[in-house]
Parts: C-alpha cells; structure tokens; sequence
C-alpha cells in the first residue's frame, strides 16, 4: 500500500498539501508538530481537518522555546507587521524558527522509518515568503539526502523521499491547486497572533489575504466566522 | 572568541568529545539529550561532569517515546545481550533509535543558530559498532550539508561544521585518546539497563569491558563504584 506522511500545520500550504497527498496515495498520515508556537490553535485546527477526512493524525510535541531565537516561539519578540518586514535587512524575519523545518523533517523520518513510510509530503514555498532558509528547494534535496544516508534506507534499494510539490509556487496558486482539489480551508488558520479571528496585521494574515484576492475569491475562513456571527 | 556545542550524552565517546572540544576552543557548550532513554541516568552523570569542569550546560526534552521503535525508548522491546546480537541479521541492532543522531543534530543547529556557534562536535564512531547507519562519516557530511542549507548559513560565508574525530576510531583508541588528554570516566556511564552499577550483560556494556580490556586498564567506572562500596 502506498504509505505518506504529511507535514500538516493546518494552514494554506499544508492544507494544500493534505489533499495533494490524498489524490496520490493509498494512506496518508497526518503529522501535526506541538512546538510551543504562539498561534497553537492551528493544532487543533489541524487535528479536526484531519478527524473529518478520516486519517490518522499524530500531533509530536517537541518544545522549541528551549531553543528561542523566534518571535513564534519567545514571547518577547515581537511580531512584525508586514510593511515593517520591507524595511528590514536583508536574512530571515523574526518569525523564522531556527532550522525549523529541519527539526521537523528529522523526527518525521524517525516515525517514517518505525511505521515503514518512505514519502514524506511537505508544503514548503518560498516565492511570497522569501528569506526563509528552511523552505528552500536546496535545503529540501539536502535534507533529502541526509535521511537516506542517516537511516536504515541507507542499506535499502528504495530511498526515502521528501516531496515538496509547491516549492516554486506562489500561495495564490497553491490555492487555486487546492481549490481544485477540493480543499476545505474554513478551519485552516494561518494567523500568527494565536486567535482563530485573523489579526489582519501580521505578516501571515497579510499573506494570505493577498492570496485569496490573487485568487478572486473571499477566504473561506472568513466567510466561516461571519456565518458563525464571529465577526 | 572560539565557541562549540558537544553533544554530550555522558557515554566514553562524548565524553572524549568535550575534552577533545576543551583543548581546541574557548567556549565548550555541553549539550545533552532528555529523550525517554532507558538509561537516563546518563543524563545526571552527564550534567555533572560539565558541573565540575566549570562548563555551560543545556539539557534539551524530546521524547522520542512519541515515536518508539528501539529497545532505548520502548521498554517492551527487549535490550539484545552481545552475543545473541552477533547472531541477529544484518541491518541495525534493536537499540538503534530511529535517526536520533539526525534529529539531535538537528535540533543541535537549531540552538546554534540562535547563539551564533558554528561548530557542533560528536563524538560518533563506527568501527565497534556497525550497523547505525547515523554514526558514519556519510551521514554527517549529508548532514552538515542540509544544516548549512537550513539555516542562515546559507546566507553567511562561515558555514557550520559537524565535527566528528573519532569516526573511524575503535573504542579503545577514543579511550587512549581521552586519557592523553586527562579525560574522567569515573562517572561516565554505558549500560542501557539504566542502573549506575553496569549490568555486564548488554551490548554496550560488552564494548566498554572489550575496549577497556584493549587499553590494558580497569575501567575508572568500576574503580569508583568498588572505592565507594557500590559493588
């Protein structure tokens, strides 16, 4: 049986990802990271998507405020708002959590090798969030490469496989990917302030709105809260 | 000023690690793991030697529980006794835990990025123990690799290093190694049973009796134990 894992925060690109991963393989797991983020409602956002599609959710808690060095995980640096990000220097914005996606992947492959997984899917894109250094094709191949050297698949023919199918897509074609594959995005929150009602301000809300007016669409998010009488 | 991370678990080879590690930089970070070991009395043993030469130590928790599939983490996985593994077919031994090595790298960059350190050092070696495919010099080259592309190396002409120096090195040689340069192994200890006093019987036990045996000198381990009438 044709057996993924897929990394899935529950916002857009993992989202994305999810039902990517269902057209493709026979059993998709979901796996969902517990890290001490500060917008920890994507958790259970993701474990309900998950729920109602009927696939086996895994949430790893592994606390990454033991390591800090990210407005996403230490609660004393602040968020910026987006315009603020474009007179910022050159590097990674203050919401980038050290290595990251590195940490993920490496203990996806761990769980990859006990459940006899070899695909791992991941929403990884840089074009609107660039100066993300763990989200970058390179990083992916590399990554890749170091999984298949530091487990078992190094004695195997079949290699294991990180397959990041949106790392050149912009998030408004993500979308419109997801849309046509019949994604559900009305629990999907990508909001860093913590709050299932997006705070409009930060980078990851001005993100995705920018996307869903590429798209021409109203964000199903939204249209959820206002029937819900949220907002 | 110089600085580095060891991965130091309180084993002989980390142990010769952070002496290695002392005699070439000027700042040595102890880093230890609190993963569900067995054997977590390695942990305090770890700490306090890092207590006593005077150095900075970190403990970082990821419970490795959560993913299971080692005799380590899952106490219903029995530990092999040496000469039953010898026996047991090729590929890795059940106290292989599953890309641990990639996942405490991983989170080792992540720490390192945020206190702009460099150099990671591991004191992984293969020759006595085959069959972990994350302990070559494979692995940890792939792995330098994704770390340098993962993080914001990739934007900095310093790149970070892993190294390992005593990678193709018998346990006997790492011993010799140590002591030349005034290592203490009175509270380093090996076994996976998780008792102080070492059960002579596991796999890990087997390597350091052997090695010690090779060096041609009782194990300061056992000295100690007998001096404070432990055994």
């Amino acid at each position: 049986m044709k057996k993924c894992i897929v990394l899935f925060s529950g916002g857009i690109d993992s989202t994305t990802s999810l039902y990517w991963a269902l057209k493709r393989f026979e059993r998709v797991h979901s796996l969902t990271f517990d890290y001490g983020q500060r917008h920890r409602i994507e958790i259970s956002m993701a474990q309900r998507l998950a729920r109602k599609l009927g696939i086996p959710q895994k949430t790893l808690q592994i606390d990454l405020k033991q390591i800090g060095g990210s407005s996403l995980t230490d609660t004393k640096i602040p968020l910026p708002e987006y315009e603020k990000l474009e007179e910022m220097e050159e590097g990674p914005p203050p919401t980038y959590v050290p290595f990251r996606n590195g940490i993920f992947l490496a203990l996806a492959a761990g769980w990859a090798e006990v459940e006899g997984i070899k695909d791992i899917i991941c929403g990884f894109n840089i074009i609107d969030s660039p100066h993300y250094p763990d989200t970058r094709k390179q990083f992916v191949e590399a990554m890749e490469e170091a999984i298949n050297q530091g487990t078992t698949a190094s004695l195997n023919e079949q290699k294991m496989r990180i397959l990041a199918p949106f790392v050149k897509m912009k998030k408004s074609q993500i979308i419109k990917e997801g849309l046509s594959l019949g994604a559900d995005y009305s629990y999907s929150v990508s909001c860093y302030s913590g709050e299932e009602i997006p705070c409009q301000k930060c980078s990851s809300c001005f993100l995705r709105q920018k996307a869903w007016e590429e798209v021409g669409q109203r964000d199903p998010l939204i249209l959820r809260l206002e029937k819900e009488g949220k907002i």
